[in-house]
């Protein structure tokens, strides 16, 4: 099943997709909205970022052939760090490239969305949480992220965590493609079998830090391939089975 | 002013502080809240955290004293981190002593609360969007900071950003005498004139990465004098003007 989150011209909505049809639900799926009734064509809505999440957790280096690709070890545990939620957007808007930095990279990751309450949990109650996944895009201010140290400036800029463009919770994500395509230019080309830690292990081991609500978003990592992006550039997120995810590069306003 | 949640018999609310009563507003005073015309007696109630983030953005390094007992050199711009709104706790409840960590560190500081949606703003602008301020403890898994390198995992426990004991909003927070003390000692003295850039240089540094939004908190760093806790004791941030944090240390559930 594809759950949405949409602009209609009334307002904002969450949904389900059904062929060319968006079923209006009357909250996010992973908070148990139920159908409202009232559907639009696909054509009517503009998709927004599928979830509302109160945190985006994101890994570094959970990609074998990305360690290798920044001569770096595979660290021991995962590295975490944390995207504020207002660097969220959805399909189709902008990543407005910042003032404060001449360097933006893509970085193509598989994000993993909570379906409930999570705290504490060992690795098969990691994966009965896991909702469903979207594609995400782990954009980074890379000169920032290389001054500071802390990598929090550098991935927290508004705009620099499009999701999208739907949670998808009929797949399997032990070995898709991951792809970011910039221009048209494949750029990154991988699968998520070249992750150091599988999905639920991830959530297990975030759940053991901070309690996990739903709607919350966990971002995998990213593969070989990382690199720049220009105002004017399109940069597509593709995840085998899941979906496109297409988002133009702006000056910042 | 001193503005409160809190926790009664029927619920939890949000409240102005007169005399010994807690008046309830509709919602938090930041967000526009007016009385509703109930009354609560203080102790009838037991005090939240005075807000609730969207996000928690901290501040490294930014007094002078606690970069020279660190032998640090000030950073050129302020180092930011994050913590998840998860990690939020009110006065009189228990930090959580985590079961990955060995060492766990209290940090004393000055919160400013953001009251109104901020972007790009200049020092000017910044100023007249801080609401007010409380205290805050910026607990830190310090064995885990040394090891990720990234501070996020060491930052953000559950139980890790106890707040308040409310939002003082008549104070001026330029030279405030700021304290940690434990099991009754002091253990960190200091004053916010001893701070490298002011709440609002930091409020305009962090409005030009990411937009604030009302509730939105900053915690301004900490003092010289960082040390361990234990389970059982107890931590107070108390900070002139604004009030005393008390929390006390529990082993992990």
């Amino acid at each position: 099943m594809r759950y949405v989150r949409f602009a209609h011209a009334e307002g904002e909505g969450w949904g389900r997709l059904e062929g060319g049809s968006v079923i209006e639900l009357s909250a996010a799926a992973y908070c148990g909205g139920t159908a409202t009734g009232r559907e639009y064509a696909l054509g009517e809505v503009r998709l927004l970022a599928p979830l509302l999440p109160s945190k985006v957790v994101c890994v570094g280096l959970n990609y074998r052939d990305h360690a290798e690709e920044l001569n770096m070890p595979l660290p021991e545990e995962p590295t975490l760090f944390l995207k504020p939620p207002s660097a969220v957007i959805g399909p189709g808007q902008a990543i407005e490239y910042p003032a404060m930095s001449r360097q933006v990279d893509y970085e193509a990751e598989l994000a993993v969305v909570i379906g409930h309450r999570l705290r504490g949990a060992d690795e098969h109650e990691a994966a009965e949480a896991i909702f469903g996944y979207c594609c995400a895009n782990d954009v980074t201010a890379r000169d920032l992220q290389r001054r500071d140290g802390q990598w929090t400036r550098a991935k927290s800029f508004d705009t620099f965590c499009p999701l999208g463009p739907w949670i998808e919770t009929a797949v399997r994500a032990d070995d898709l493609a991951i792809r970011a395509v910039v221009n048209g230019n494949v750029r990154q080309s991988s699968r998520t079998s070249m992750m150091v830690w599988s999905p639920s292990q991830l959530v297990s081991f975030v759940s053991r830090i901070m309690t996990l609500l739903p709607g919350d978003v966990i971002l995998t990592g990213t593969p070989y391939g990382v690199g720049q992006l220009y105002p004017g550039d399109e940069v597509i997120v593709e995840i085998e089975g899941i979906g496109r995810l297409r988002n133009r590069v702006e000056p910042a306003r």
